[in-house]
């Protein structure tokens, strides 16, 4: 099994985070691999914003918190945006149906890049899902400078993993059908 | 630069197949890689259709052709669903909001995964958005016995490049905003 292939296998969601700050030159690959996805007509819809300021993330965080309900159970483990010193949104230019592909196409690029470098990520649903519905979020991405044109298609969290994730989820059988 | 990040970055779109289909041993890992992307809740909701019959390619080409308009400037190309010798569609059991987004991490990491293994692929959106609304993509998606509930969320060929594309298509600049 060659080197790349042991990369996808191997990366994890990270969901324990060390406080230090990734290495500039580490988030350069990260990006570039992004950078490198493959886009619809080679449009290249993509604007990576690289959140790293701890009280933007924070509030984030808090947005996220007071406008969403609970997890079911109560209390609340501390959130990843808490924990992990990076958090990568990949906003797409709208206007055709390949851009939330090729957003998102952009993130595992630099998911896997990350895996290969050490770095743990984990993708964060409600930032592209929930954030920019809410009047802080929309006033965040006045304030990052992203015109309203761009759509939020994917979201993760970045940084050293703590600890070797304890659990390893079993992939799903009988998910595949050859037609030959 | 490691070996994983010079496969992401050395992926290209493939327009040009040899004919010999990939090997078996290597298909299974590619779908190996795909069913080790992320997916929302773990639900890895996705199901792999991977086509390597000659006629139900060229149906399936023949379908998209009869039903969408030609390019403009007339002519067309041989489709690469004529030469390359695998499609793999991934649908994604609807039910939430995350499945697009599994589903295009999935090939995704099947392309990386085939670009490390010196196999060429090449997104198809027209399987994606449009071979499924007409009555002979319904037809064929019934043969295939992929249920009502499953929806295409990403599509690629895949094979042995005839040749090295000649062209890459520089990458944007000015995409990346840090809020440090």
């Amino acid at each position: 099994m060659n080197e790349t292939i042991k990369s996808i296998l191997g990366r994890r969601s990270v969901k324990e985070y060390r406080p230090e700050q990734i290495k500039a030159e580490e988030l350069e690959m990260i990006l570039l691999a992004g950078r490198y996805a493959p886009s619809g007509m080679n449009r290249q819809p993509w604007l990576f914003v690289v959140i790293q300021n701890k009280d933007e993330l924070i509030k984030i965080k808090e947005t996220l918190q007071k406008n969403m309900p609970a997890p079911p159970g109560g209390g609340r483990r501390p959130h990843l945006l808490e924990t992990a010193p990076t958090l990568i949104i990949v906003f797409g230019q709208d206007g055709a149906s390949t851009t939330i592909h090729d957003c998102t196409l952009a993130m595992g690029n630099m998911m896997i890049a990350a895996a290969s470098l050490g770095i743990g990520s984990n993708w964060i649903h409600a930032v592209v899902k929930d954030l920019f519905l809410f009047e802080e979020g929309k006033a965040l991405k006045k304030e990052w400078g992203v015109s309203d044109e761009y759509i939020p298609y994917a979201a993760a969290v970045f940084g050293y993993q703590a600890k070797e994730p304890m659990y390893r989820p079993p992939r799903k059988e009988g998910v595949v059908k050859i037609i030959s």
